[in-house]
Order: structure tokens, then sequence, then C-alpha cells
């Protein structure tokens, strides 16, 4: 039998090498016929090698090779040599040396692909891809961005056991909560009209953990949600999923920076800077009109609403006088943007809902536009004054409800970033949002809610607010945002069920609710809860960011559609009634 | 407000310690209050530390220490102090020291656990303790199992990391597909009338990615069965899932006996011999009567069948006529048997459909037993000889149909092994069985089967056999038994579509159930498939064996009873009808 196990790598041969005796094996990747010589790349997922079956050195071979075809799978066993002068090619890593077959074992034919392996750029749709998702991976690009996946679990579970961290795996097949996002269910069939659900997030597991003694979990977590996706979402996504206990928000925080900063050398090379900045969410909505700000670019957001209450501008001021507010951004250089530019941001803003987009330039002696003549010059001198504008720039002010406002600006300044190249894709600035508000007030029934889930922990130094003025209350939730993406959030939980009743009774819930909600869970946190708190960071948006990519298929080796199918397995499929009988339901459609 | 961030664990304070401020921070394990004096075993889930509240030395703090109950989590400040002659506990670690407490926080009271947590043995059912998992973890048993499981964990990561395998998430929301065992489904929301299925494994996925070129997998996978359990069973289990391409059986072997001893090593610090034995499946169903033998000790089975039909005891005789055979055990020292005893194992085998147990005692000159008289004195010598038997021996003799033969001498020789304490706790013994038969025959349906799945390769020097001997080829496939457990198995897959094909003629399947059956994957396997390999490792068995236990769910954080609910979740549940209208089923019980 020919032993077809490769000695070495398609992609690991050099100069050192020349005249050992090696074995490849690997799929044909090209064939070029040379007067005489044929030419194979030989490929593997570590590189290319050149082979070359000479009619004159190995005649029974060279006829063999004259079969081939690409993507047939072949072993040969040959002697590493040089190039020839001026057939050296500088772009392979095996690009100074070939080898010489002298055997050849073919292992198995291959049909011609629907797509082309070896075509740098194929122009195919993605539903073809996905059909053929083994060759779409067997083309290189896919492929990297699986070894990169790799190196990042790798790195995050030796960094987090490094840290006393324990991965302790908990179950898909758990309970359906009312809350949340829409859960997938599993029915079960020893127990006739009952289900299983698939898990959303281990959050009760991890916190069950630190009630149990644990006091350092974490779980590369597989996640599920029914919901109608995104662009970048999936029904099956996977979290870096940690909690700890008997620390606070400021050691969990350090730990993520230490964490990132691995990922990033590991994975990148990249020395990413720490501690990483942090904003309170006020700041960061009063500044970039999100939550999650790109901070790779400046552009901050400016309140001109008291400036320009003494503006004669009709438009801004019956916007105030309904509760709005006036919002601006100053465009370095926008002075240059055309009319043109200018009309296709105020439709770009009206499809978020925004009538109008005022906008002056900075030419010349001060501030230009067709609403100037509404401001006094003072006015003018001040706008400049306060949001540092030179000559050359360009503002945009929206109008509206605040949260519209800060809304379609926030939209507005990551556009014009993109459109006018601001953004240098080699930076990565990471930002820690904190403070968010614990409740907000639900007008129609006329109650506290909490923004988060009602075991986040109100910020210890808050706790005295909760009597008489709730509202003002500060979460002690955390977000970090990398690059515009919110790539994990958190928070200290609430460990005292005295507090923790107290936040119920606030919002409202009575005890019935409690036990359908929360049930045995509330139970637990009876019986001696450690103050714990943690963070969940989204594998595949980190993936994604360190693979350079924005589509989050490519991060995962089999993904589905937007519509949630897997088009290469056919699935979801029907399946014999005798399965849904044993199951204990009937399809309805 | 009070840190309560311990400054050190509760199991690490040592006699170099003394007059150290620290923080602790843990469970109120035991309380003793002695002459003004109160005493608390505090605990984390690194240790006991006494903490002694003195009211000369803090009055305020002794006073707040008076309110404490056990399972209440509390901060101490305090200083570490020696501990009085004689006071000193040898059991514990830091039972040199103890701290004297100077402030106190009460971070959450408790209420009475449902069982002691303190105690190391107690008197309650499994099904409260899996109700109440949290606090029977907390009792310290089940968290050293998880950190174990940890351990296995990141040891296989980083032992197949360091050897070039990539971990690669695959699906869980996957298709049904027809073989095997029950599916778990999942209803789909969005193409009503169709379901996803949980993964049985990623058998398909694995080899898949082998197609893709990535050309060494792994996966610590969960994978799924809606099987009636049985004890060492769960509907969500693990499985360590290693694929390979261009490899043979050997180099796996070598590397899963490397990740074995890995294993063993780090989680046990034992060092276990390599090689691994290997015995062919044919050899271990002749000497021990089962495909996954226990070789901590001897007593193999021998084959007295020709020897026999020179006696003239008829029940063997008769046996043997209708195409039975006779094997025995020898029992060393089992002369000392009652003829209680030897009732006792009649009945066990009993059990098992056989209806007699002969036996004959090596005493004074030879064999003696009630059925002696039917064997010549030559016989009975060639038996002692055949079987090495001393003075004192005994030996068990069944004669049935080989397969009930085999089976009842199997769990024979295992029952005496345990009563005699013939096993030795500490002694790991490994084997390879290999050389299964590729092919059963079908008496029923008159044709060939598969004893594994189609894509089991037969051993390449067996594919002459194809044509005139099927039933004597081997498979390639191998199993790894440790002690007597099966804990994996695995096998080469075919990579040839043309043998691949061959196989399916032989087999008698026709095209349209080849496409219902394997559909996608057979068009995969025609773009150029490399010859690969691969194994499942039992991740729960290993874990259960490293734990010393024979309980599968003292391995699991929150595991499923044998009826597969989740009593602390209660789970599998009721669902409001809203939901099921949603995923387009309704239930018909």
């Amino acid at each position: 039998m020919f032993d077809y196990r490769p000695t070495r790598t398609c992609g690991s041969l050099r100069k050192k090498d020349i005249k050992r005796q090696v074995t490849l094996s690997g799929w044909v990747h090209r064939r070029r016929d040379h007067g005489g010589l044929i030419f194979i790349d030989l490929r593997d997922r570590y590189g290319l090698t050149q082979v070359v079956f000479d009619p004159l050195q190995a005649p029974e071979t060279h006829r063999q090779a004259e079969k081939l075809r690409n993507e047939w799978v072949i072993s040969i066993k040959g002697s590493v040599s040089s190039r020839e002068e001026g057939m050296v090619n500088s772009k392979l890593n095996t690009g100074e040396i070939e080898v010489i077959a002298c055997e050849l074992e073919i292992l198995s034919k291959a049909k011609t692909p629907p797509f082309s392996i070896s075509d740098e750029s194929i122009d195919v749709n993605e539903e073809v891809r996905l059909k053929y998702r083994y060759l779409d991976i067997r083309r290189g690009d896919i492929a990297k961005k699986l070894i990169l996946r790799h190196s990042i679990m790798m790195t995050t579970r030796q960094f987090l056991d490094h840290h006393g961290f324990l991965e302790i795996t908990t179950p898909i097949l758990g309970k359906s909560t009312p809350e949340g996002a829409r859960d997938y269910l599993v029915p079960s069939r020893i127990y006739p009209g009952t289900f299983y659900a698939l898990p959303q997030s281990p959050q009760m597991f991890k916190q069950l953990l630190m009630i149990s003694g644990m006091d350092r979990y974490f779980q590369i977590a597989p996640c599920f949600r029914d919901e109608d996706l995104r662009a970048d979402r999936q029904p099956e996504f996977t979290q870096i999923d940690i909690e700890m206990s008997f620390a606070l928000p400021e050691d969990l925080m350090s730990m993520i920076e230490g964490l990132c900063k691995s990922l990033f050398n590991t994975c990148k090379n990249i020395e990413i800077t720490t501690p990483f900045r942090a904003l309170s969410h006020k700041e960061c909505m009063e500044r970039f009109g999100t939550d999650r700000p790109d901070l790779r670019f400046e552009m901050e957001l400016f309140d001109l609403t008291s400036l320009v209450r003494s503006s004669s501008f009709s438009v801004f001021l019956d916007q105030i006088n309904q509760g709005g507010i006036v919002k601006a951004i100053s465009v370095k250089g926008g002075a240059d943007l055309s009319r043109k530019s200018i009309d296709e941001y105020t439709d770009f803003v009206g499809r978020l809902g925004i009538k109008g987009l005022a906008w002056m330039k900075y030419q010349g002696a001060g501030l230009t536009s067709n609403i100037t003549k509404f401001f006094s010059e003072g006015l003018l001198s001040q706008m400049i004054e306060l949001l540092g504008m030179n000559e050359g720039d360009l503002i945009f002010m929206i109008a509206d409800q605040p949260a519209k406002t800060n809304q379609a600006l926030d939209h507005l300044r990551r556009k014009i970033a993109k459109d006018r190249h601001l953004i240098d894709p080699h930076r990565y600035e990471f930002l820690w949002v904190t403070d968010f508000p614990l409740f907000s007030w639900n007008e129609e029934e006329k109650r506290l809610e909490s923004e988060h889930h009602p075991f986040t922990s109100p910020r210890f130094e808050d706790i005295h607010l909760l009597e008489r003025e709730p509202l003002k209350m500060r979460s002690s939730g955390y977000d970090i945002v990398l690059n515009g993406y919110e790539i994990g959030g958190g928070s200290q939980r609430i460990h005292n069920s005295d507090l923790q009743q107290k936040i119920f009774e606030y919002l409202n819930l009575s005890s019935e609710e409690l036990e359908e909600k929360f049930g045995f869970f509330l139970d637990a946190l009876d019986y001696g809860t450690p103050p714990h708190l943690g963070i969940a960071l989204g594998l595949d948006r980190i993936a994604m960011i360190l693979g350079d990519t924005e589509n989050i298929r490519d991060v995962i080796a089999f993904p589905k559609t937007q519509k949630a199918s897997d088009l290469m397995l056919e699935a979801p499929s029907s399946v014999p009634p005798k399965q849904l009988k044993e199951l204990h339901i009937r399809t309805t459609s």
C-alpha cells in the first residue's frame, strides 16, 4: 500500500530542504502542462507546493499525472529541488523550491466544483457558497477565520484558567422563561405536552454557581434566540460567559481588559492600551448620541438647545417648545460638501424620521447658509467657538425629540466618518460604558421598570435613593464597546434578599408574578448568596472584529442564513409523522 | 462601604502568616460559642478557616457575631494568630492558625438549608439533592468533580492544540436523520411544519471539515439522545470529538494514548504505561466474552467445547449438538465457595437466561463435583491443565449458544471479581479493541449489513475480499476500553467514492434510500475527499473514572434524572398556547 502520510506540509518546504526526500499529500490546486513537464500546485491548509512530473525521470508517474484534474486528492513522493532561475515565486513561502515527483497515488477523484477553489475572488452568490460550505472553507479565507476563532477560544480559556476561573458546562435542554426574546422549544417525549427550551444565555445557571460557591466561573457557551435575524445575528451564537463572587466591577473590568490585551496580542500581534476609557451612559448619550460610540474618530455631538433659543429660527424654536432639543456635529473640512451631498445626508436622516437637516459652512468671514439670517452675529460666533470650528468646516444641526435627535446624529456621524474615510481600520478603541439608569418609567402602566433585569444591583452608593428618587439611581451595569460595537455587557447582581425584595416592591411585581417569572431562582437567592457580578462577551462579534469581516457567517463553520436555515443540511426539514406522534405534537400548518 | 474583597482564601493561611492582617469572605460553616468566645468555621471553595470573635478585643463585632447562623455569607477583617496549644487541627490545612476578627459584615443571610452543608455524609434522597443542586455543590464533593472536569477539558484542549488540532464548533440546530437513536426536535417558527434536530454527534460535520481541508479537528461537543436512559446516560452528554486527515489508525491511536497519559498525569498524578494493549474483537470475545473486557484481573474464559465432546454429560452434549458451546472460568481459591454461594451464582446467570451453572472444585486428588462422574480421569486432567488450575481453585462452566454463553460468563467473571475483591481500584487498564467485522448477515432480509455505519472503511488489506468473502472483512474501526468501560470509539472512513459505491451495492441500498439517508453528504464525498479517520471519547465517562464515581450526575453541574427531567428548573414544563401557535404546533395529549 502507498503510505500517503505526509512527511511535510505543503506550506513548509524551504531552500534549506533541497535534496530532501518528502511525501506530500493534498489537493490539486492547479495543473499546467509545459512541453512534456507537468506542474501541479499541491495544496493543503498550510500552503502550496509546486510539484513537477518529468517524463524523463519517472515516465510511469508522469503518465499517471496526465489524468489529474483540479481538486483531486493525491499523495506524491519526490525530492525537493531549487526552482530554475527566474521561476522563483516570491509570493509563496515555498516559492524558491519545487518537488520532483517520483511516485504518485491518486487518493480520490473530484467532480468539478460549482465554483473555483483556486481563484482569488469568485462571483457566486452567498447561497451557493453556503450550500457547498465545505468547498468555500477549502478556498482558504473562511479556513483562516476558523483558525482565528480557535485561537480566540484557546487564548480565552488559558487566560481565564490562569486567573482561577473554572469552565463549567451548563444545560442546553433548559426551561422556557416568559421574559426576553423568543425561545427555541424542544418537545418532551417522556412528559407529554411539555417542553424544554434552549438557553438564551446561561444567566441563571451562572448566578446559581455563585450561590453554590464556585466563585469564578466561565463558559464559552452556545446560546439560542428565535428572533428575526439582523445581518449580524445568528439563531445560535456563542458567548464568553463569566461570573465571579466577592469582587467589584473594577476587578472584573481590569480582568476583562487583560483578556482583551491577551487576545489582541496573541491573535493580531497588536499591543492595546489599558485601562480602557470609561464614560457614563449619560455622557455617552450627550457626546455621541449612542451608548456604543465609535471612538476611532472625533466629530462629537454638541447641544445647541439653550444657545439657539435666542435665534429667530422657528423650526428650532417650535421643536424646543415641544420638548425637543437641537444638537449639532461639526464636519472638519466639510465646507467642500456639494448641495447634492447635503441633500443625500438630508435624505439619510429623513429615513430615520427626521424632517430636516440644517447646515452652515464656515467660509470666508463666518458661517454661511440659507438659515444664518435667523441667527445673530454673536450667536454664530458662539456656535463657532462651542464646536471648535475652523474655516472650511461645516456643521449639521438636527432639532427633534431627544431620542430621535441623538439617534439620527449618531447614524449621521458614523456615515460621514465612513464617507470621508475618517476611520483608521487598524485602530482599536475600547470603551466602558457605565452608570446606566437602574429604572425607567413606564408611562402607560405608571410604574417603574428595570432597565436591564431586576437582579441588576444599583450602585451601592445609590441605594439610599430608592425610597425618594428611584429614577436617579444608577445601576452597576457596564457595557464594553469596541469601535462602535457592543462586544459585551454585565453587572453587579443583587445578593441581598432584603434589597431584592424592596426592588420588587418598587417594580410592583406581585408574588405570583415573581414565582411564575423567576420561581426556584428566588428561592435559591435565600440560601446564602455571595456578592457577585459578571459579564458576557459576544465571541462571534469579537471574532468578526479580529478577523476584519462584517459578515458573522465568515466566523462560523456552518452558519445559518438570515432566515435561520442551513442551506447545506437543508434544515429545518419535515420529519415523519411517527416522530411527531412520539413527541405528542402535531403540526398545524 | 465595607470592602468585602478577600485578601486571602479560606484555605490558604498558614503558620508563616501569623500577625498578618487579612480580609476573609465566605459562608458560616459551623459556629460554636465557648465561654464568651464565638468560633466560626468560615468556608469558601478553597477551604475552612477558624475565625474567633472575642468580646474583650472587639465587643461590637462580637455582639454582631452572636446573630450569625449557618450558611450566612459574611466578610471579616482580622489578624492571623496561632492556635492555642492542643487546639491545632491537623486535618485542616489551616489547622495551625485562626483569625481574630476585629470587623464583621453580614453580606447575606440564609434560610436553613433542606440538608446539612457541613456534615460529611447526609441521608437525603437524590431527588432533594438535585432540586437544591446549588446547595449540594456547596457541600464540596461535586464541586471537586466539577473542578476535575474543568482540568480534563483544559488538558484535552491544550494537548490537542499542541498537536495541531483546531477546535471548530459545529451547529446544535441541525437536521433530523432517520438512522441511529431518537432525535430531539426543535420546531421552526419561520418554516411552518419543519423541524431542526439536536445532534447525536457531530459525525457528518467532522467528516465535512476533512473534506474542506481542515485536516485536524476537535471539539468538546454537546450531544443529545432522546432515549430511555440507563443509569450512566444523560439526554445531553459530552464527546471529545476528533478527526484527522492523511493519517492511519496507528497515528490516531498513539495520539490518543498521549492524550490519556496527559490526562492521568495532570488530573490524577498517575503515570500510565503506553502503548496500550490491543486485542482483536475476535480474541476479546474468545478470552473475555465481551468486547470491553476489564483487564484489571485475570479469570479468562476457556473454550471446552471440543474437550467435553468426549464426556458423557448429556447437558453439554445436547447444547453442542444444537450449535452451542461450552466455556469455563477458573476461580482462584474458589473451592472455598459454599453451596449457597454457588446457588447464588447459578441464579445470577439464570437471570441472563442460562439454565445451569456447572462447577467443579480442585480439592485433594483432583476435580470433585456432582458431575465429575460424566468425565474420564484423563479429561479432568486435561481441563486442569488447560485452565491452569491449582489445588483450591474452582471452575464454572456454561453451555449454551455462543452469544449467550459469552455474555453470561462476562457478567459472572465481573461479579466474582467484585465479590472476591480481585479488582485494584487504583489500577487503570487500557485496551484497544480492533478488527471488528465490517459486515454482519441479516438473516431475515438475506443481505449484508454494516456493523458500524456504511462510511467505516474496511482494513485496506481486506478490500480484496469484498467480492468473494465480505463477511471475512475486518473494519478499520477501533474502540478504546478502560477498566471494562468503553470510553471511546472510531474508525478510518471510506474516502474513495468508487469503494464507497461498491460497499453500497453490497449492502443493497438503492439510490433513493441513499439520497434519503445520507443526501448532501454523499455529494460532498465526491468533491475530493482525503483519507481521514477519527474517534469520539466520552468525556462524562472519563470524568467519572478519573473522579472515582459511578454516578454520571456527579460530574455534570446541572444533570437530569434518568427520566430526563431537571428537578431544579422543573423542566420540561408546559408553555403558553401562544408560544406553540407561533411554532405552528399543537400538543396532542
